[in-house]
């Protein structure tokens, strides 16, 4: 079996992380007896910008779409790009024009890594975020009135279309479903956000009749923030809207210890399109190109691609390489209080890897 | 001198505490020898709305523009009021007609409290949230189209105005300023919210101009709430929209071990309408009706309500009793780890600022 993965590094410590996840999935492929057809893209990129004043190719979709999947690292660079250029130019259009409505991004609290939260220990924290992916706040839609005057007015549309709304609901009850605790929580602010709010708690309900074996519950964002932090025990399945979920995304896998190991699946669950599977940290202008950006981000990514393609044999491995590799203090970077270079601790997971 | 206060107790654990909020007023009037002339209202709450109709009687102007000050407690009971309607109808009503632009809460890591984050003492964590408080993400504006059909789309507008943003900017900075490290820090989201947030990163930057003594950051919410976590002691101004200043300001205080302890203030800093005093924690209806809330926010926030009215001196020493109480276990309410009832709380509280 051949599986086609479009390589897109990025910007900043997506170049420096992206080929320890190749090395990964490249020693899965010779364990696991696949093969793996790697295109490598320079698009993307902040460079490729700076070069062409886009920050992709004309015919992207057509050399993306025949992919398996898309292998990303990171993009931003502010410093040269403005954010809202380079994200919008590159994986916001990626995850709309793919249509990869489902953002998933596991919690957990793995051994070896110092937690932040008193008392906690591995096992107490494991949950999954599942963010909606290509509405909501994260409209194109909107602008502004009397630009650059004392009167200047700034609108931008939030947009839930229940077509949006019940796909990435449906996707979070089924995993709630699956799971032993069936248990899915609901991040809201209806008190406060009053329109789109109640929409998505009354499609929440609408939904969960068809789940009678889910447990539901619903926060408020703002008490629900305090709860990832004083009771992350709490949670199995945690749905939100687009900008509800990438908060909760970089908070959940803060409370773990560091966002530099979490991984996170943009997915397309029909197949039309490719789904694109990216480490949740970033692009790090802070510490980029000095060699020292955790690579596990990368490698946990790596291993949710193949569980995706279904090498889950393969994706169950890398995980337990990972674990056994973070109980080691020699193979931990900079986040995680320790010493280790990306390339040594990738090394250590290799290591663990090849050695299981 | 004498200070009119409009007392509203409102819902849920805003009728336990309140009432310990005004034994603290009181007794420090006595101590500090000013007079209190106080007005006890009703409405706000949804015990009024089920003999209403309505959240406010149609004077509720009239009633509380005289007030020096308004001493609130918490609003909100959803099993019998939609959240949005009692919040709406209410505090979000006061917030906006009384230009309360200013939503001030301070974090601070008190002796005593059980920190959920590992290794931090008291004096580590010390700063505020600055919260924009009449417009934003919480708009009125939006609305539904093919309602109820499989077509359903629900769009809610986030509205920001150059005289909006500006003056919550002029706010921070000017707390910054007065602060020994003179650093603020913006929460945006310009990479995703493409249209309203780099507006708001567009007034900091020019606002900042104005104040080259203060050292200035942002991050993009996501992150922010990450650092809050890992890294609190990085904070010193945090000036945010309404809505992450919403989410922050919930946040902040859980990273200091509870937010039944945090005040806030809502501020019409040109004082042509009353500014507004309430504890951060809302109603709580899952611990309602059992005397076991922590009365230390509500007692806290009269004490910024006293600063505000300029008693500086009958404030502090609310802040200096409630650090004596809360270093005696004894006084410690349940979500810090005590057995302590309210009024036990409350009473530690008294007596610690009796003494002193
Ligand atoms: C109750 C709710 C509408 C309110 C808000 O979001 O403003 C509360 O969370 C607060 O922080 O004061
Ligand atoms: C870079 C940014 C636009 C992006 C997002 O907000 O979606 C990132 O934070 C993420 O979580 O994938």
């Amino acid at each position: 079996k051949t599986y086609r993965i479009a390589v897109i590094p990025g910007d900043g410590i997506g170049k420096e992380v992206v080929p320890e996840g190749v090395r990964i999935l490249e020693s899965a492929a010779e364990k696991f007896g696949f093969r793996l057809d790697l295109q490598h893209h320079a698009f993307g990129s902040c460079d490729y910008y700076a070069e062409h004043g886009t920050m992709l190719p004309a015919n992207w979709k057509e050399l993306l779409t025949p992919a398996d999947a898309i292998f990303f690292g990171a993009v931003g660079w502010p410093a040269t790009v403005p954010d809202h250029v380079s994200l919008w130019g590159s994986l916001l259009q990626f995850r709309r024009e793919f249509d990869q409505y489902v953002n998933l991004r596991p919690v957990r609290l793995m051994p070896g890594v110092p937690c932040p939260l008193a008392g906690r220990e591995p096992g107490d924290i494991d949950f999954y975020v599942v963010r909606e992916n290509t509405e909501g706040e994260y409209s194109s839609v909107g602008g502004t009135m009397y630009p650059g005057t004392e009167r200047e007015i700034v609108i931008q549309e939030t947009v839930m279309s229940r077509h949006g709304v019940d796909r990435i609901l449906k996707f979070a009850f089924d995993l709630a479903q699956s799971r032993p605790k069936k248990h899915l929580t609901s991040a809201t602010k209806s008190n406060g956000i009053a329109i789109t709010m109640p929409y998505w708690d009354q499609r929440v309900e609408a939904m969960g009749e068809r789940y009678p074996e889910v447990r539901r519950d619903k926060y408020h964002i703002d008490i629900l923030t305090a709860h990832f932090v004083l009771n992350p025990d709490r949670f199995d399945v945690v749905v939100g809207s687009n900008l509800f979920g990438d908060i909760l995304s970089d908070l959940g896998p803060a409370c773990t210890g560091t966002i530099g190991i979490a991984p996170s699946a943009n997915i397309n669950p029909e197949g039309r399109f490719p789904s694109l599977f990216e480490p949740v940290h970033g692009s790090a202008p802070d510490i980029a190109g000095q060699g020292i950006a955790n690579p596990v981000g990368q490698i946990w990514t790596a291993a949710m691609m193949l569980e995706h393609l279904g090498e889950v044999e393969a994706a169950n491995a890398i995980v337990a390489a990972i674990e056994t590799a973070l109980r080691e203090p020699a193979s931990r970077t900079r986040d995680l209080k320790g010493t280790a270079t990306t390339r040594e601790a990738a090394d250590a997971v290799l290591r663990a890897f090849a050695a299981a």
